[in-house]
């Protein structure tokens, strides 16, 4: 284990988290929020001070890094930046238990969006604008910040984004890692501009349109009203959000793809095909669900509120236009699905992601066809062409995994002694980085009701949906921490 | 298609079905149930004549049945009994929709133990023993009756018994599978005489024991009692009852190794290690949980009834000893984890079985290990041999297969309106062949809530889960009536 090298990079985390908390320190200057001010000023001078110390006293060579080292930096980046993000929250007093405040913040870095607040609005500006700028962050990912920022101080980020990306990754962008993430990085931060240049322009004030963007393109899902963005009731904030939470739940890759003019790779991918067909079938199903059963007056207002809600749930995001806990059951049951499938991969969104859950579809399908042509040799293909056995098998144990841990953490989460329902989506929500689930956990409440060990749990259970099940799970293997027996 | 010899099946199916309820019959003659009486005989001469028609008068050949026509005659083979076995309960006008009365007979065959009765206590003797005797029938399958019946026709059973025991299956007990299928039937029989006596030792009247016998080894659980085995409120039918399950639920074949002095292959066998412990760790916690939260005074009352429960919903038999939907959530959800366990391959349990769940265990592991040395390759094995990447895709989809319909079903069957948890309970326990789910389908409930339409599908879902997902599925596909295609 490279020790010296972790050590460095933690410093540079830390400098960087307190970099990032500026914006937060000057949105309380502007609201002249004085004891917001001080608890950010308190964070952040002694993290740069340690953090300056470290960068720049700590010798160490970046040049060994093995894989193992790299699942370690991945894993501390996230979980150090979900501490230090914590402290705001605790010094301020508004979320006193750093259990709570680590849950948030988890929930902030990780775009999952579950809260234990109970009264969002009573929070000051400045703590509102950091609690949705963790979504920011997390969005692209802290790492996209480390492999751009990283390779100017010598180190290649190859070995790190090999940790976090372990889902299936088709084509490279450019030939280095730094370049794409820059790319990336780009199209994010244009994103952003335009949604909240639409959202102002639609008449949402300037922090709002800002809270809500990060919500929408980190598909985080922090609002800063208790009733999510039902508050607004405004049609166009639902579209203009909608869209772009679509957007974010898309391959970023991509758009790099159609900018480029290859609109084809664009409109022909397999995985992009497949979320537009999957997301359809359930705005499609939940609209005629909500109009027969008379939720809503009109065809109309069955269709608004369904668009918005899958959206929000199969992107991961979790904003809410309507309580649709009391929805019935078929379209509960069908956003409840949803959360298990999630965004499309390299995206903002969390969940088993929809290149997954298509290539075991073929895979099924392929099974079933052998059951009567036992000696046929058929290939799975995407985008036309044939996908390797080893990137099948990884994505088996991916989804086997994904499903086990979700009843493992249900299991314990059911000691709680909460009915079934809460306790399930609980998990999936947290596991899918969702937000919301049903129940007592519904979009109209909040997870303030579980005890510090399970909440713990749960932020832990952010993370290993958040970096891809595997980044974490590995931590808890004893081979990892002794290779050699 | 072998039209020809399809039919003449059928008619040898139509006159062994009508054999089979002749004991019913005589235990209705020994009740004086006269009306009883008279549904069965107006069932049983009819089938008689008919059956005994086809039987003669069609010339079959049977050498050139093809896995296709196997698929067919073992679907067939059931549905064909569960429509023949429903008309008793119709004719006598007391199941009098005719949908219900399948569901009912689908629900014994299958050995699920679902029922459609909300006063099962109502029903006369001549009934509810051809009610519980078609889980008798079912459990060791109607498949090997024909399996042993028909080579004495000539006919070779292979075939017909390659479509239905899709499931892994290790080692041949015999050359023959005529041969095989006796030996099996004889421990059956013997494991039903010798329950039936300890049952009538301990003072159960014979009728009565009878009836749970065939509950019991045919994983089966209808009851004659609303409140299942609660009823009888006795530790020692409680204890005897346990035992049977979970023999019941046992891998057959190791039975027969057994007897032949290979003890060690028993106790060896991976799988049967495997169900041990699930079942004891299973045990333990919902002892300690029941115990910990008070639901019963003392440790040894919430031993007792954890012991039965979990023994009665592992083995997919379903019979209740206590209202376990008032437990605590942490214990339901155990037990909810169980029914997609269910019981050993080879056995008359249903759900996914434990050799798969082993497997996919294994799969997992090697899954993960492979992230830290993605060069290694690691077979899996069992019982010290390797298994075949053929039968590990085999295995992982139907995983996926059997999580798949049980998503479909249960989104399906929400559009009746009812809570998640009755509808997604409902769906689990009738693919896994169980009996009782939870809330509105709990132990003490029944499933005449749902709608013609749901009770129909559920019946479908019974069939699919006990003939091992594919032989049903196939039949929906395009692909198998149109193979040239």
């Amino acid at each position: 284990m490279n020790y010296k090298a972790i050590l460095k990079l933690s410093g540079i985390i830390i400098v960087l988290i307190a970099c990032l908390m500026i914006p937060s320190l000057f949105v309380a200057f502007l609201y002249g929020e004085t004891e917001v001010m001080k608890s950010f000023m308190s964070t952040i001078v002694p993290m740069l001070f340690v953090g300056g110390f470290i960068t720049t006293y700590v010798k160490a060579q970046f040049d060994h890094l093995k894989v193992r080292d790299g699942f370690i930096i991945v894993a501390l980046c996230w979980t150090l930046s979900s501490v230090l993000g914590a402290f705001p929250f605790v010094i301020s007093g508004y979320i006193p238990d750093f259990i709570d405040a680590f849950f948030e913040t988890v929930s902030g870095f990780t775009t999952t969006g579950s809260s234990i607040l109970t009264d969002i609005e009573v929070l000051p500006k400045g703590l509102l604008f950091w609690r949705s700028f963790t979504h920011w962050i997390g969005g692209m990912g802290i790492i996209v910040f480390a492999i751009a920022l990283l390779p100017t101080l010598g180190i290649s980020g190859q070995r790190v984004a090999k940790a976090e990306t372990t889902g299936p990754t088709f084509g490279k962008l450019t030939s280095k890692t730094a370049e794409s993430a820059k790319i990336l990085y780009l199209i994010y931060v244009g994103m952003t501009l335009l949604q909240v240049l639409l959202l102002i322009l639609g008449g949402m004030n300037v922090f709002d349109a800002l809270i809500n963007t990060f919500g929408s393109v980190g598909t985080g899902g922090f609002s800063i009203y208790n009733n999510s963005i039902a508050h607004y009731d405004n049609l166009y904030f639902e579209i203009i959000i909608s869209i772009f939470m679509f957007l974010a739940g898309t391959n970023f890759s991509l758009y790099y793809y159609a900018l480029r003019g290859h609109w084809r790779d664009f409109f022909y991918d397999s995985e992009i095909r497949c979320y537009f067909i999957i997301i359809s079938s359930a705005i499609a199903l939940i609209t005629l669900n909500l109009w027969t059963s008379s939720i809503y007056a009109s065809l109309g207002e069955s269709l608004r509120f369904s668009v918005f809600q899958s959206a929000s749930i199969m992107t991961t995001t979790g904003f809410a236009s309507a309580d649709f806990d009391l929805w019935p059951t078929f379209s509960k049951m069908i956003l409840f699905f949803l959360m298990f499938i999630g965004g499309c991969s390299s995206s903002t969104a969390g969940g088993i992601k929809v290149i997954r859950i298509l290539m075991l579809f073929k895979l099924l399908k392929r099974g079933i066809s052998v059951r009567l042509h036992p000696r046929a040799v058929v290939s799975i293909k995407l985008n036309h062409k044939p996908v390797s056995t080893d990137t099948i098998s990884s994505v088996v144990c991916f989804a086997f995994l994904y499903f086990g841990i979700f009843f493992g953490s249900t299991l314990l989460l059911s000691l709680e002694g909460f009915d079934l329902i809460t306790t399930a989506s609980a998990a999936a929500s947290c596991l899918g980085n969702i937000g919301p689930g049903f129940n007592l956990v519904g979009p109209v409440l909040n997870y303030s009701l579980f005890s510090d060990l399970s909440t713990f749990m749960l932020a832990i259970l952010m993370l290993v949906g958040r970096l891809e099940l595997f980044t974490i799970i590995l931590l808890f293997t004893r081979h990892f921490w002794n290779p050699d027996k």
